[in-house]
């Protein structure tokens, strides 16, 4: 059978995952056959170079008709598009994978979660950094005792395209419709490789802050209002009495993507960078030092699907292992993480952070 | 028109090169149509599933037929089965792709360039590596003097497959098959990228050394000799008097793919590893250090192509380049580097590098 | 005139001030003389030991005959004993170097730098990071307008000399000895150090955490409990808006000396880490990545009284530059900085810190 | 008893000399007592300016009253003053300390050495790199057999002072003066360094170029011609069939003292670089990349006498642990190495590299 597949969204995410299904036939055998199936969006000039382009059989301009008619749903669209066509498919019965974060808001994410509860059928946060190679060695490392007892995590997420105060506005500089800013879009990253590698945030202290209040709307003689966070940070703790610190900002001159994590144990220590997604840092028993592990050998996670060790995979790789795992689990039905729950406990987290900095101290998560 | 493409070869270069035609019209839209036409190997049944798995439309088991029924061939055996069917391609005025190095033998690497000469058309000598962003970054440098006149040229690829004494004997061990050992193999890229980079070899002094002399036959109860180095290191004199020292090794523990090079100018200076191929380290005029520059902006090469800032690219993108500058060039029938006559001239060097190594004294190129 | 000099204290920061006088009289001849004139402890045997090794006229067990008879009075004990000595010194009309953190509790720092204030002679919190040429040169960078408006500033140390549950109990794991932990043993030099580079800290959010709660005494068949924080984390806003995240471990597993600071501003960012001390990662204008500027030219802080350019310094530099400006400006009657009145403000940061933490909500400073 | 040291030359070297005589004391108790007695010099100003400033208690402007009146006797003067001063101390049987390379030429080597063999006292070429922690940690590790059977080793010393044209002429661009250029100043301690951790060269190909043919002379409207090489490159067969290249310059633009060293075995391999004198990258056994190793545990070579971990040295304290090892040889009439008959043989290989690169072979070694 052919999962035929239905996706809103064409740009940035819309490349990705396409790529990724596209790659599945030649490197993961056994996958699940997968139609490209049907691309929404509402642009449908725009629509129809996307779906040529992205190999996509037909386009819809209305996602009401799509949600029901295919195998699997991709939500792609910003934030505040995410709960309601992701509802109405799960209604259908239809698995879905969102982008993250999961929403806009708490209650959307709610919505999203109790729908696919009740629904049944496997869904995604797409949190495709979990699916990198060297974070699924850390995650091993850990699993298995070699780091110890956890007692510190550390996650930073970087970015700078919003360094110049000229930069333009856009829907993720609104609250309405993006949630929130940095915190939303970078640290639901940082939170979710938190509750995966270490455990749950059980209280956090957050600290929001917007450096510039407004920003000129492109092909528009005005500016529009900044109404969400350019830069986050919070303190956590974790399960166990983790101490976690998160962080990220869109003002971080110099850096692209830079998201990296550090965690130090009883028995060892790691540290991961994104734009060195190859690499894994380790430190375990008596070593001196941290280990540079180049995370490419045909005994690492994936890695057999590709090339011989030392030859390096991008950060396009994470998409495909990503769609594997989701459409394997479509097609057999078994579960599937991270799923809609595990978006929600991440949007309970960001949602505790941005409470504590409005009202100046600790926040339960829950 | 769509271009048919006939690959003899469907291990691990058939793979790279089946992927990097699969995603040309995702990401490089304005490339020529291709097809997967014909796929060329002796072993019907593993012939079979690659073909299907790397999606060609028919296979073959002899390449005779089918050299003179593509519109390019693409040459991805064992070195010793490079010239006889690349001649034969281009004897029926076929453009050919060839895997690095050009052939085993010296006269075999003439016998090709000759054929390329006559047929006239388009062939490539496939070093992948000039492909890589940061190394067309690099050249940009170069090319607009931004490093100034260039002192020194240093290029080492280190691996470590063959230390232990026990590992299989393979053809690469052959110096029938294989012509040289990592001279060729490693090698022959070190010297294309300090001719892409900076010039040519003018004169070579060699060092070639095996260190284990042979290896257990696989399935069988034998050694077989081994005939070729093991590693080899070279000096070397280029055009304008720069000082050039190469070196490869297949016992260099645990470096998996580690091509490094390091180039100093009057003005400035550059590292690269092909390990970090992401990155490059840049050093100009009153810089006081290296500048690690991710080259992953729109504007750096090919970038624009595929993923915003800091979304980092692999190993295998370096071949979609390839395919695409190549495919072009085939369908427009404009000129095209690395062609054969590049792939000769490497192979002078590495032919002069061996010669210096047995005479013990400096050799001339050409 | 020859500066009579009293220290008290012989161990670790006894050696490291010690021969930092020695040292001036070839590196800095334009320092005053020194004397080391007496060294002040209570184990007499191993003072006189101490004496004889680090160069000191003469020795007494009573810091209250010293501290008017000499002309400086460095006070290097443990916390608990830096008040009392060091007001009667000054109270005597004596300069006094103490090191950091100024006091074990608020009230005291609060008294020695009222004390400071009315003696109207020069003081030094010994916060020698202060005096590394990397930081002086960041410190230019930022004071020139390079980096552009200070956006970040994050500072973390990392060390792990407690993560072994029976690593011995000592005063520094004591409340009423120490006064905090790993917060004022090493989170005082990172304030000191966003103090010094960025500026006032003007609200805090902390977090500390004691994981290991009692320890075994060395020699002794018992346990006392640690009554310090282990490790603590705070959220910080800074004087123009800036966001500050501090961070401190006795756990961080591999770690033995890692403070690193990182800052990020509209025009460029800024990276150091005290175990590559020699060097600073800078980015400035329209760099592509950090330059790693190996600080040790003739023209940077305090290296042409070294060596010549790429031969590094240690940690040990730190004191002589530190004791090389403390000592002329006791000479001369000059302002000093960092002095009481720095270490006051510190220790208020780190009070906040702690207060924060009790109460779970952010606590302005002052 | 207290050793009267004698010293000719009182700049980088004399102060470097001094100044870790002067240290002794303080961190190496178990030194023998030394007095700084003599320093000689021609120039009588400067000659006592530098005397009171290192320290020292008399003042001469011939080495020959002093070569017997010494108990030990440095040599820190330019290469073509090595031999006759060296040799006239050995002859009155006094220990003799050169700075490297041991002389401008073969025959005074040889001279040297022959006198020192006569003498019977230690003598010492000053290979200061043998005395990095981390390099005498790295010796261990191959003696010890971790690395296993060693294949390659790779020596690289690249600076940058000489690349502007119009850096001034000095006695270290001529051939009667230095004997050699970037290979007798920088090449001498890789070959040095080749020879302690891994074993004598057995024979070499050079190469030597010259950038620049003359440089302006200071305070003279004159060009001098430059009569030694800028750069040097070798290839080496050390004893056991180890690969070796070595490689110096003063035209690598932007490094300033960066002495490398990367040594591969069949169990391990381990990279150093001089201007991270504290760290060693080691790889051994199943380890999967580099462990970046701080070495400055109290276990380290060395580090008892300096402070506790993460707390590091610089490039100066390679000559305390010099003279420490040296003066206490000269104090029990114990063997010392690097003595004079190693100096003699690195010149044998800085001989042959010469020779190899006039003849355009490969040239033994002795």
């Amino acid at each position: 059978m052919t999962l035929k597949v239905g996706v809103l969204g064409y740009r940035f995410m819309g490349k990705a995952h396409a790529n990724a299904m596209a790659r599945l036939p030649m490197f993961f055998p056994d996958a699940p056959d997968v139609e490209r199936h049907v691309l929404v969006g509402r642009d449908e000039s725009a629509l129809e170079d996307a779906a040529d382009r992205l190999g996509f059989a037909e386009t819809s301009t209305d996602w009401e008709e799509v949600v029901g008619d295919v195998d699997a749903f991709y939500n792609l669209g910003p934030n505040f598009v995410h709960a309601e066509p992701s509802v109405a498919a799960l209604d259908a019965g239809i698995p879905v994978l969102c982008e993250k974060p999961l929403a806009a808001t708490l209650d959307d994410a709610e919505r999203m979660a109790d729908a696919a509860e009740s629904a049944g059928v496997p869904t995604a946060t797409a949190f495709n950094y979990r699916f990198i190679p060297a974070i699924r060695y850390a995650k091993g490392l850990i699993d298995d005792g070699t780091l110890g007892e956890i007692r510190h995590f550390r996650g930073r997420y970087l970015q700078d395209w919003l360094v110049d105060p000229d930069a333009p506005w856009s829907w993720r500089n609104d609250e309405e419709l993006a949630g929130s800013g940095a915190l939303g879009d970078l640290g639901a990253h940082t939170v979710d490789l938190a509750r995966f590698l270490v455990g749950d945030v059980e209280r956090v202290s957050g600290h929001l802050e917007t450096f510039v209040d407004e920003r000129p709307v492109p092909g528009e003689d005005e500016t529009r209002p900044v109404t969400v966070d350019d830069a986050y940070s919070a303190q956590a703790e974790l399960e166990g009495g983790v101490m976690g610190t998160f962080e990220a900002s869109r003002f971080a001159t110099g850096h692209k993507n830079d998201h990296t994590i550090e965690i130090h144990g009883s028995e060892g220590s790691l540290k991961f960078s994104l734009e060195r997604l190859n690499e894994l840092e380790v430190l375990r028993g008596d070593d001196r030092g941290y280990e540079t592990v180049l995370v490419t050998d045909e005994s690492d996670p994936y890695i057999e699907h590709w090339w011989p060790p030392g030859h390096v995979i991008g950060w396009e790789h994470t998409f495909v292992h990503e769609n594997y795992e989701f459409l394997s689990a479509v097609d057999s039905g078994e579960e599937y993480h991270p799923n809609f729950a595990d978006g929600l406990a991440v949007q309970k987290v960001l949602d505790a952070i941005e409470r504590s900095d409005e009202r100046g101290e600790w926040v339960g998560v829950e």
